[in-house]
């Protein structure tokens, strides 16, 4: 169960506070993560050269890595950025991206875990599984499991790698290895637009901030992308005029909004 | 002439099949591209890192390099990528993006299609020209020619490359040297917003992952795009709302629509 | 006090001549500038590598270099095109996004002033004090300054550098130095959606090349910027529809609208 006090003490807090989140991501999902993240009421920051890295991460409150279009000369900047934030005591976020479809991309995400030990790791069934199960591939940034049926995977990868790891899908998973909570919130038009996934490791990002239970963090992330994403769709004659219409309602919602649409 | 019942058989397929379409393409096109495709049915993934290609491109239907916004430590991977898929017997298509432009541009076009022997190329009048008379200069990445004029060229090029060419503009040709097939929808709104040119021609990989006629496939993405197109602009105010409009009409298109609106 | 006729001339003069502004510009920017620019009459092109630096200069009206994604990597193709477009006599513009937010932005974006010598600097007011005030930092890409209290900072930047700087908020302030003219049309809207400044900039880089009077410039840019985005906050929901109706407003501002709407 959501607490619900708890949710929208956070959702103030992001407004009241703007945390400032850095990410190392994608060039498909930059322009649309950093509209989401300002739309909610947080500073987003895209950077990634290694000559930056510890500055940025310095006066950030989260870090977000996303290997979404990874490529071997970002991953000094990857690394670096994490170990800096890991030794500052700030919030990491992974987004293995891919992982499952390439070998180097699984090697990827799992250097990142093993080197900056990520507070959380969002991604797909497929992605999620991949890392645990040599097993399952994923079909290019799809996925090809259900979510149901990786959450066995997630609770593993999350008491392996330590963090709290959630699978997002028509029903949202997150567990730390023990507990699991569910958010039924979304549409599956939000899997009609490309940069939805990435955007909910960024907003994971953006309530790690403002809530130490990194656990409740993550549950109130997924709540709001899941309610803002719902709304959306209802508005949507098809997936051109959803990214806007997403960006909108996060814009737009106010406590009320939010309790009253949560499905629990 | 178009034969209706492949077009609307092609649709169908896309839509059943949802053809996994490996795109190295620049970065304003990326989101945009990868949106359409995802709105026709057909699956995106954007990868360009040399460690990976072999395995992105032996899980995809067809590759798409785009060189927009070319850079030398791209070139690797779009070679690989092109190697790799064409000992498969995959789908190539390139657009030259700028071609005629810059040297650079001109002449990493003709590397890769002589390395990679692509399917298809598509570009506007300026590009396909330049490839084939190094008098024909491009503005950036506009044309200077018209489609019209630049047909000897695309023959020409057909001819030279062994590969399916198409010239976009207010009529698309599309020839293989012998035969030509022209396609009139579209709206000049469809040349006011950036990436539509990089649009068609990940399309043209959508389609030609379902029909072995390449010829043919080429001449169903055209029709798609210029029917989406023309029905977009129809909806839009002005260039700001035709990216969003655009998706929507590739989402909603359907048979009747298709047929309805095709000029022939 | 702006001259209205002179700024509408300088508005058909690019609706005329279509100038080809050569962006070496952000990844989160991109997109949206190129429709911004389209909008508006110009052609942009995005290019940033060395190999073509030479020849893509020579071919274009502007140059601007902005360093919001910065990276080792593109520091020599934006100081080659630099060069170039300072032979040739072009226009030259610098955004230096995130100056003060690291050391790495802030070198590098003195190292573009000292080599490059840009006839304009746009920035907001924390980017133009850290350049010339080691105490200034930004938070990220935000300004923590009010542009009010950076003017002086602005004009000792204008000396230093002998550039046109403006600096963009809730009041624009342009300065050679000695003179200051303001803009004070816009909306907060404006900062809730990103890539605006970065487009402000190639906005600038639009009307520098239809007057050869770069101050005079640099205020029609900001002029057509703040009607734009005022015009358009007013018919957006929220961030998510303003992008759109941005590019819908500059598409179809004409000069009548454009005087209409001018405060002053």
């Amino acid at each position: 169960m959501i607490n619900k006090e708890h949710l929208v003490d956070d959702l103030n807090a992001v407004r009241q506070k703007s945390p400032l989140v850095h990410n190392i991501t994608n060039y498909v999902a930059m322009n649309f993560s950093a509209n989401a993240l300002l739309a909610i009421g947080a500073s987003p920051v895209m950077a990634h050269a290694v000559e930056e890295m510890e500055e940025m991460t310095a006066i950030a409150d989260a870090l977000v890595i996303n290997i979404g279009t990874l490529d071997s000369q970002w991953i000094d900047g990857m690394l670096k950025a994490g170990i800096a934030m890991r030794k500052r005591g700030g919030v990491i976020v992974l987004d293995p991206v891919g992982a499952g479809a390439t070998t180097f991309r699984t090697q990827t995400a799992w250097r990142i875990i093993e080197t900056c030990h990520p507070d959380v790791i969002r991604g797909n069934a497929s992605e999620i599984g991949a890392l645990t199960n040599s097993n399952v591939r994923s079909r290019g940034v799809d996925s090809t499991e259900t979510s149901n049926g990786a959450l066995e995977s997630a609770r593993l990868l999350a008491r392996l790698s330590n963090s709290v790891v959630t699978i997002t899908g028509p029903t949202d998973y997150i567990t730390d290895g023990e507990r699991v909570e569910t958010v039924s919130n979304g549409s599956p038009m939000m899997t009609r637009i490309t940069a939805m996934g990435c955007t909910a490791s960024s907003m994971v990002g953006v309530f790690a901030s403002v809530n130490k239970n990194i656990f409740e963090a993550v549950v109130h992330a997924m709540a709001v992308m899941g309610v803002a994403g719902e709304l959306a769709a209802g508005k949507s004659v098809g997936p051109g005029s959803m990214p806007a219409n997403f960006i909108d309602e996060l814009y737009l919602l106010t406590p009320d909004i939010l309790l009253k649409t949560l499905r629990q």
